[in-house]
């Protein structure tokens, strides 16, 4: 569908709320609300589960949040606490029985999991499973992590997860809902976000704070790697599941994936785009007239490499506000008509002048290259191409959809090999340090770096590799 | 729906393709991407007519242009000219009968129309059409153009079609289908916009220029206040079907209707809104840290309002991309709780700082004042709004769905009142003259301004006036 | 939709469940297959409302039971009580607002009620409600008894409900829910059915028998007209809000409305119909070869007549089971092209044979007419048409939506002129005493022969019976 | 989704229209009510492809005719010939790329295809044309079909068709558009039905005869095995493709398939199925107090069944008349609750009665079992279960959706077993002779048996036999 959006793809954005006391709090509708806010994180299908205190209700659709749900369904929806979830839409496998929160029964209930990342090793373990005769209904790795804490012995749920999780390698940013609790888990490495936030004596938990904003809620702090959170009727408790921990939040949160208005992790994502801008100038300068980004994520480090360069910062591109699945791409007949209909340029900023245009990444190098084409018809003088993250050269295993190596511009191309391709008369990647340095001066914090430097946080699975290679 | 859209409604888009010689065209796929760039004026219902030479075939539905065509739809039309329309969606008569275009018998073959605009003496035509035994479908304008020309006696179409201009007053622009001939028409005030392009022999009109850009068109020029243009396998030809022409272009299109990377009449819409942010720094200077915009109509004059101040440019607010029909709007005691959804103040760029906020108009007032809000609660130490458009005082009759009397803020208040109620420490409006001195140095032009003034270019109908008042 | 169905349209069907001590029922599937059962009662649109004992939740959408519900939503209802309504759809005021049930807080927390009838003062009574600044959400009738209950003074439920009812006539079947009663309530003359179905120790009230036999209950009497019962987890209590007590049943049930399966006030609705046909082969006995029934409703009446008169039943038409609310009816000139899409007859029942073609009734002729000549076309060499309801002379004020009387056929022809209107070679009808026989020997029993004979039960508005007239 | 149908399922329906000199047929609607009436032979999908004499135009969607066409998509076709497919849907592949016709591009123009039968060698043929290159779409036999002629040498379309069926081996009615022909073909055994029929001047091609009822056409005459007909504006012609005709149509048309009033091959569906009832008697008398059938299949033979042992017949069942795709199944719990929410009886024809009840085959058992069930709970005081086809013991490989071999109660167990399972007093099958004898007295015709007796017109693929075994 998106023509000239050939970005990185995330996998997830999860929810939780547990009402406490007398907070008189709608829970399905809060649930709605901060799913809204993190609609960008998944957009194939969008789940909400209620706990009444004795029983879990579900509802789940494909589609976005706003098509999954009415108000007669939120408001037959009861009870004080409940997580959602949105998922985001690969091509493969794009069937309801993947949509999440998953729900099962256990022991001494019932609990339902939402989940943000991806296990290296779920085959491994759900051959494992399958051979004590444990059943799946779904593809997906969030329901090896629900069925080994389900068949687990132990009567302690916490004990249960604890001890689950210690048979599970890769990331994970885990809401899962019992009658009574709200749980919040994020893995060791902590690659993928998951935040606390409270509202009057309630708790929040969410991928991003943007959702936080949304439903007036305060930030209390991020769940930390390795720590799990357990909300209930007593407040929230905290604890580690184990010791072997590191921080390595993935950097590409920062670079495309969050919204510009949520921090994670400590750094404001907004603000580093806009620092990657000022370094990506200092690295990398040109001469020219107007300073350019490619909506929407492109734009923050626009205006920053304009501020850094003192060239003056324009808008390029118009974009068409009425996006929608259903939309029919133009055929490659229409294209070669020069037809833009999803980005126009804005003339008055570009012709006969020599711009800079920033964007965020380039992944198969296609829209870039149209982008170039539409700004040289609309009259560019030269067209210099930034960008605002390193090269992309390996493929992702933590749950990010990332396309086969063969169609990684990156992966195959020099820099001045992919600046021929997409016709731009320069080309410059800010380099790893640099965007390391945007993140801010917080020499502790390390960065899952695996898509730029191929560099992972632990060792991936050769099979998959190869296949995806 | 849209919780912080208090903005007027543009009434419509319309479109139109003759495809000449050998152009291998899709006409009926040109439509659809000319109706996509246009779908911003009007989104509630979308309507295609193709003729394929001997017969006009009609496909129309509610909805997004993306929602109601689908690739199978577009492959089965078949035929070397089209037009098509999108309908805003005005809460009362929101049928399928009303959605354009229309399409009837006439002497010589069928006759398909779409309008943009609004007459003043329908309800009177129309009843004089109806003594005379002439039936109505719909309930709108449009009807009463098509069946003037149906109904009269004249062999030529061109004669018929002037001479039933002669009877309509108002706003219109209309394109016109047969078999063989796509017409263009403007009223002789040339209140709403109609341009002409071409694409190697082949003419196209539509409402604005970025169409044109869309489908990779040339832009030509724009249709004559008066004019009507008759465009068939010989060509373009040109007539007036009046002499008392006098250019009157709406000012709310360049204000807020039409898309920025448009040009209407000669002035660029993005320019002319820069340019009002400058002279409303001018007019009303105020002291500050920095100047936000609100998106996405406000946020070229918040451009233009730093630039001239000097104070920095900062993105203010962070929009939800996926907006839609069937969100849910929060409810009060949601609203209360401080839920910001729609828009998310960028912390970092507001806390602690004196801040200019640029909206474009303020209709009802109520989201300036949730924005005051939100910035405030965001940390805004001071909170400045400017418009950069002038106080609007009065109804439209020429195509824009305005709000009663009653719910115009602007007309029921003064400006130091509207600041009070909305909570700005300081608010003001760019002056009419600022405002025209904003569009360009040409003093032969003319522009309707009867919403801010209530000086209109013709009569307007007294017992309608009453109603909206 | 229905171009071979010219009847009159009943307009809703109710049920209400209430689950007692440990009796696990799903009280939303229950209502769910209830209401599919009496889906013939009304294909508008469908509600549920569920109490959990305290809080009342609704969920009700257009379209039939089935489209308006789907598993998950089912599944989230939680509660021990429920009712349910599905509506007819009449064309005017098909909206969301007017589906039922209608819900409202009261004194003592929510009440629910769905309404099966029609009142003939709801204006008087209505403007006395809104003077008193009592306000209304949807157009129907329902909503003033609702009102009128939530507005009483009265602290105890039933005493309110009762006083209420004092202001009110015309026909109602009535379930009320509330968080710990359910209440069913027939008007004075049981005009419309309701009966009472128990499942172990858990009561049901529906519309029909035939609901009680889709869920697996058994029935234990009809609801007396006048009645009120009240189900809680006491049991079921039955009081009396009014003496003026006189039963008079629809007639119109028997005839065509309520499905075959059903018994109502201790009349099988099958075997009715079978005799009905007997009595009118006593009535106006032919010679002929075969017998055939209009499905569906006319086939009992048909093999009555058939094994009375001696003259083999036989299958005369079959009907397309794939008959859907958006098939596109065929026009005029496919019409007469003999199109028969909804019914294809058998020719080899038909061919060179001297046919009886039963039908329960005749409303506006137009279908009778088409089926004649269908019949012609097939070979038949004589049809005689045999009614087995008396002539329709008067529109209904009790609940079903009867034509404009210039419409009904009956009310304008003679029995000859409608013979030769439709085509036959001979018609006749049973008179009014042969339907009344055929519903049993039953003396003290009477009913509402309204549409027959004119003679209503009580007084009809004056006003609205000339706007029907 | 069909609690109660436990049912072969037919694969497919075509139709096609030739409008021939100045008749004016609307042939896109034509072929909408064509395949209305033929809906029961698929609801999985539709589609219509219609030429304008230079173009070929398709729509097709997933769903009943009703829900994938509107008036607004048969206005925009163009033309004077069509063909048109609806596909029955099978749980696996039921994707919009497998709805049919079929399109491709060849040496002289276009090519659409619609297909009803089964392949039994497309597994080879596929492979044959993959390792030339040929590229596939969709996974069904259809387009093996289509490929093979467009890959043909010859410039003659008849004989690249005559050629391309020599390679293909199993049962096939077609319907192919080029351009400016229409052709039907049936397959050398006839398995599948095809006939034709004309309206003035203008040719028909349908699977069943209703189809040409529904729209006001004659029929003409069954196409023959192995025949050819080519339909152009000449008028009609035809050859033979091959000289190994033997007529095997398939049994199960007439058993179940085909709508009562088809006439298949010179056999009226309906009278077949009440011979079948008379025969039934003959040999497996029992004395009762009423014959009841299965609706809707069952009842012809239950008329026959009671005309021949003076039984008397009565109707058994009521089947609500509101079954959608959507409807939600009773989960076991309720069935066990006794819930029938599809088929009530009628108490009064069953209660203490000796019930004979007719169907027309068992598949699994699962339905039979229900329906004793339910009659014993009426209160039947003997239930005779009659069956109007012989014992179902192997699967079909010609086109009709069986289950594996595991799942046929016939294939596994004894009549006396199956009895025993569904609860019986007694249970008897028509034998394969009285079958053939219900088809009527033609010595000459002969029927594929395959189900019944294992005896295949052809060999069919062991593999396939082995997995279905």
């Amino acid at each position: 569908m998106h023509i000239l959006d050939d970005k990185f793809k995330e996998e997830c954005g999860v929810f939780g709320i547990f009402s406490r006391d007398n907070d008189d709090i709608d829970v399905a509708s809060m649930t709605y609300y901060g799913l809204y806010a993190l609609q960008h994180r998944g957009q194939e299908s969008a789940g909400i589960v209620v706990s009444n205190g004795h029983k879990l209700n579900c509802y789940k659709g494909m589609g976005l949040v706003s098509d999954v749900f009415n108000e007669s369904i939120l408001s037959i929806f009861d009870g004080k606490s409940a997580i959602g979830h949105v998922r985001y839409s690969t091509t493969g496998s794009s069937h309801i029985e993947n949509a999440q929160p998953l729900m099962k029964k256990y022991k001494s209930g019932n609990i339902a999991i939402a989940h943000n990342g991806n296990l290296v090793n779920a085959k491994l373990v759900k051959d494992e499973l399958s051979k004590d005769g444990c059943l799946f209904d779904s593809e997906g790795d969030t329901e090896v992590i629900l069925n080994l804490i389900v068949e687990n012995k132990s009567n302690d749920l916490k004990e249960a997860i604890s001890s689950s999780l210690k048979n599970i390698k890769g990331s994970y940013a885990l809401v899962i809902l019992t009658e009574d609790k709200l749980i919040g888990i994020r893995d060791p490495n902590g690659i993928r976000p998951l935040c606390i936030g409270k509202i009057d004596n309630s708790y929040i938990l969410c991928s991003e704070s943007c959702a936080l904003d949304a439903i007036g809620a305060d930030f209390v702090r991020d769940v930390l790697p390795g720590e799990i959170v357990i909300i209930d009727k007593e407040g929230l408790k905290s604890d580690r599941f184990t010791d072997r921990i590191e921080c390595k939040t993935c950097a590409f949160e920062y670079v495309y994936f969050a919204r510009p208005d949520s921090t994670i992790d400590g750094i404001n994502v907004y603000e580093s785009r806009v620092k990657a801008g000022k370094i990506l100038y200092r690295e990398s300068p040109v001469d020219a007239d107007v300073v350019i980004g490619v909506p929407d994520s492109g734009i923050p480090a626009a205006v920053g490499f304009a501020e850094a360069s003192g060239i003056p910062y324009g808008i390029g591109f118009i974009k068409n506000k009425y996006i929608a699945r259903t939309f029919i791409a133009p055929s490659k007949k229409l294209r070669e008509r020069a037809v833009s209909v999803k980005l126009n340029p804005l003339k008055m900023n570009v012709e006969g002048k020599r711009v800079v245009i920033v964007d965020d990444s380039i992944v198969r190098g296609t829209t870039s290259k149209r982008l170039v084409e539409i700004l040289r018809k609309a009259g560019a003088k030269e067209v210099h191409f930034r960008v605002s993250s390193p090269v992309v050269k390996c493929p992702c295993y933590f749950g990010i959809d990332t396309p086969y190596r063969k169609d990684l511009i990156g992966a195959n191309f020099s820099v001045d090999e992919i600046r021929q391709k997409i016709g731009a008369d320069s080309l410059a990647y800010i380099d790893i340090a640099g965007m390391i340095e945007s993140f801010g001066k917080n020499d502790k914090k390390d960065y899952c770096l695996g898509c730029f430097n191929g560099l992972y946080p632990m060792p991936t699975p050769d099979k998959e590799t190869e296949a995806l290679v």
